[in-house]
């Protein structure tokens, strides 16, 4: 069993929950996160440029700010049989993958075991 | 070393809480995540509905919505021993099984080491 | 590949995230969650109390409320190389240890595989 944990746009979540549905992975949850690629900031740079004097430091506050500004993002999980990973990362690449900085990343986690709670049952049974 | 995941009903969080501080797990984190269960939207019927003209397509794309409708739910994280896993589980299921759809699922999945900030010390004396 | 998740204060999120990126992890989420710690309420005490009739119930009520009220956190998620948990963890220590109670949880999870939607590519190459 793994976890496929997809960080992707907030306006891909209809989509991509309905890509999987009609894939036949119906269940699934989703998380509000906040999150940053790679983008680096400059800080020598900045410090440069600082101590330069050459601008004002709130000019470089507002630019370092920016640079480490979250961006509000979806967080799906969807729990599945190991021979189910391949077809749910495909899945989810068709809907998200635009070739833009920002489509999003997968994680795929294992998951030990899973619980039914309404009646108790645990294993694949419960996915 | 286990973390147990459970998708809860957000009306059952203040009473599991208590239960698994009355067991010996005070220690938890909650997030609010939308949860959708296993309720498959037949999309056959639906494109054979839209097809035949029977209905007005408004109609289907509002049932076609409230099947993909996210309901939300409680994440709760409880991270232990492995030896505590099991009771942990049973604590959950006893406060939320009711026999119905929406019950909610407990996942669990290994955790490779914990650290408690304050201290610095790491492993099972960390949770 | 692992998961770091660090359960930190609100207010320290900035900081942290800067920290991180200096030592080369800029890439990040960040999410929401409610958050409890060790902090036990002595439920024997409180029957007492309550079967000695020398207090209101609503007062220990109240006080019961107290010990459970979760605390809004936050909780960081950076998925590194093996060989990069250590630096992470001291990072995020160094940052969030104040030596109170409070300062926070990391835990470090098991990560199958990642994968970059924008290229498809996977395992370390995508983190």
């Amino acid at each position: 069993m793994k976890e496929v944990l997809a960080v992707i746009r907030m306006n891909k979540v209809n989509q991509t929950k309905e890509a999987l549905a009609l894939e036949g992975f119906p269940a699934l949850n989703c998380r509000k996160v906040m999150g940053r690629g790679k983008k680096k900031v400059n800080y020598e740079l900045i410090d440069d440029i600082l101590s330069s004097g050459a601008v004002d430091s709130p000019v470089i506050a507002e630019s370092l700010s920016e640079g480490h500004r979250l961006i509000p993002k979806r967080l799906l999980s969807i729990v599945v049989r190991d021979s189910d990973v391949e077809k749910v990362v495909e899945t989810i690449i068709g809907v998200n993958q635009t070739g833009n900085p920002g489509d999003g990343k997968i994680f795929v986690m294992p998951v030990f075991d899973a619980v039914r709670v309404r009646t108790g049952e645990s294993g694949e049974k419960a996915i």
